[in-house]
């Protein structure tokens, strides 16, 4: 499996995935605006993903400050990965984590301040990577054989440290002989389905069939759909679901056909602090996504344009949830609370 | 408003749609065989509007065999135009009108034949412009004050012989003040959208609003959109309306959405004799459609693709369905009997 973000010698080094699957070419980052510049541009993408580069991007700000790195610098640093994207929790989680590991070694002195920051972001990366395989092996459970499965996005090794957490129930559950057929949802406007998950799932060798994303309710209605999975971006305490825009849209539908849905998303994606769906920020990107396709403009010019990149999913549309500590089931608020605190 | 497809001294014109917007570009078909390819190719779509195209294809096939044209001919020149696409009924339905006429014209000893096949593919034409306009004006009684309304693929003036179906009903509210936006779904894969809705409705000033397929839900649910109204391709005794793929899913996410979903479409488009939408026939187009992008390879080589050009959205979602001769409300087997009828 490609590696999506690693760590070399002062180097975060990124699969730059905008050039997928065309080219694999990758993107070395030697200081925190690369990094978030990487992520603002969507060169990486996928809430674990980006939460492991901000990580090894504050690794990578404070090594190049060098002795100008103040607590007031470390903070600067923070904050502009911060800024990037608004909607993945999973970056302000291992942001807030590095903070922490920060303040640890500050107040025991500051010695082995870079050394610390970048066990920190190492941990993160492979506990995610851990996290991934766990739950790939529990939702696989949910999977019957034979399965068509249908998925949004990509919520692959291609989102995560590896291994993937939608992809990673798909590819336990390939292992277990349980796939026929994976429809990827070409996830317009940036086709994060048709570049990415298409091209992974083909790696692996996978039975991918590439749909556009308004195929996907045709194929529920002739009974062609087992079982949804997908990722999230982030979970509010009551199990509603922030992912990739359209997401809401395949759960109405998976529901109004009797098709089971599930999320799966580390821990890291659960933002217990947030009540409903309804708190969670959407990020509205750029009109060219919409207007513009393999580079050329195909929409009038001047035409209004709305590109909100994500959407909520109400949790009474989510069958399940599946993280690397079990699986979720409504009512979510207990659920997910009590697999929170790991009881 | 530009003209969709016209005749000419020996000549069907047609608004090259693959054109569309970069370019306002005209086809001149001489024979019947140009116009089956511009119908197969999709230079012209739209239901209704291929419904006029191949009433004229027959008069250009007819005049270009000159003495050549016997019955046997003629029935080839029918027979290969009815075998360009399988679902929109209004094909079906012009040819079959066409091949009346034909048969009134021989048995009064065919003197009249190329006239009177030439009448009737005007009249064909003339009809549909007259009952657009019509069921335009209908359907704008159902369109509230200030309405922000959302439509599927492209239903107007390019889709008919003028005016429109859906986007007729757009129209005729627009001019009674009532239309605040319409937010059009590209429509993936062709894009009728992006390139033909967006561009028809800006030439007539009518704000619009340009997004993907999979944000109309994100849309609904945050109570934006007021009204859904769209074409069909072909409509079952029982209300079951097959149109772009895609519109099963935004029929869907309505109803869940407590949103009206209206269909707009001549007498022409319905057809009785088919009991319900699981007996329309639905087209798969090329592979090319979905894995390319503004003419460039998006998708990895080798991905399985399904591309069905149309869904079934039953009924039980429609809130009612426009057509010239008045609203009809379910149950769907009577009214739309009624209607047929002319009673």
């Amino acid at each position: 499996m490609v590696e999506t973000v690693g760590y070399e010698d002062g180097v975060v080094r990124m699969l730059d995935q905008r050039r997928l699957p065309a080219e694999t070419a990758y993107l070395s980052c030697r200081d925190h605006h690369q990094v978030a510049e990487a992520i603002r541009d969507m060169a990486i993408r996928g809430a674990p993903a980006i939460g492991v580069a901000a990580a090894l991007g504050i690794v990578v700000g404070v090594r190049s400050l060098g002795a100008d790195a103040t607590p007031a610098a470390f903070d600067a640093i923070c904050d502009e990965l911060a800024a990037t994207r608004p909607t993945a929790v999973n970056l302000f989680w291992a942001i807030a984590r590095m903070r922490e590991r920060h303040a640890r070694e500050r107040a025991q002195g500051g010695t082995r301040l870079a050394e610390g920051l970048l066990e920190e972001a190492l941990a993160i990366q492979a506990e995610d990577l851990a996290a991934c395989r766990r739950m790939g092996d529990l939702g696989a459970a949910l999977i019957p054989d034979g399965a068509r499965l249908l998925t949004h996005c990509n919520a692959g090794a291609l989102a995560t440290a590896g291994y993937g957490t939608a992809l990673g129930v798909v590819r336990s559950a390939a292992r277990e002989g349980k796939v026929r057929l994976v429809y990827a949802d070409e996830t317009r406007p940036y086709l994060q389905g048709a570049r990415l998950t298409a091209w992974e799932l083909m790696q692996d060798g996978i039975p991918t069939t590439l749909i556009a994303d308004n195929m996907a309710g045709h194929l529920m209605a002739r009974g062609e759909v087992d079982a949804v999975v997908v990722g999230a971006d982030r979970i509010a305490r009551n199990g509603d679901v922030a992912n990739k825009i359209g997401t809401y849209t395949v759960a109405v539908l998976a529901k109004e056909n009797g098709v089971p849905f599930y999320v799966a998303a580390p821990v890291s994606t659960f933002d217990l602090a947030t009540a409903t769906g309804a708190d969670i920020p959407i990020e509205e990107r750029a009109p060219q996504e919409v207007t513009h396709h393999g580079g050329r403009r195909l929409a009038p010019e001047g035409v209004g344009v709305r590109n909100p990149a994500f959407d909520v999913t109400p949790h009474r549309y989510v069958t399940a949830i599946v993280c690397e500590r079990g699986i979720a089931r409504p009512p979510y608020t207990e659920s997910l609370a009590r697999l929170a605190a790991g009881v």
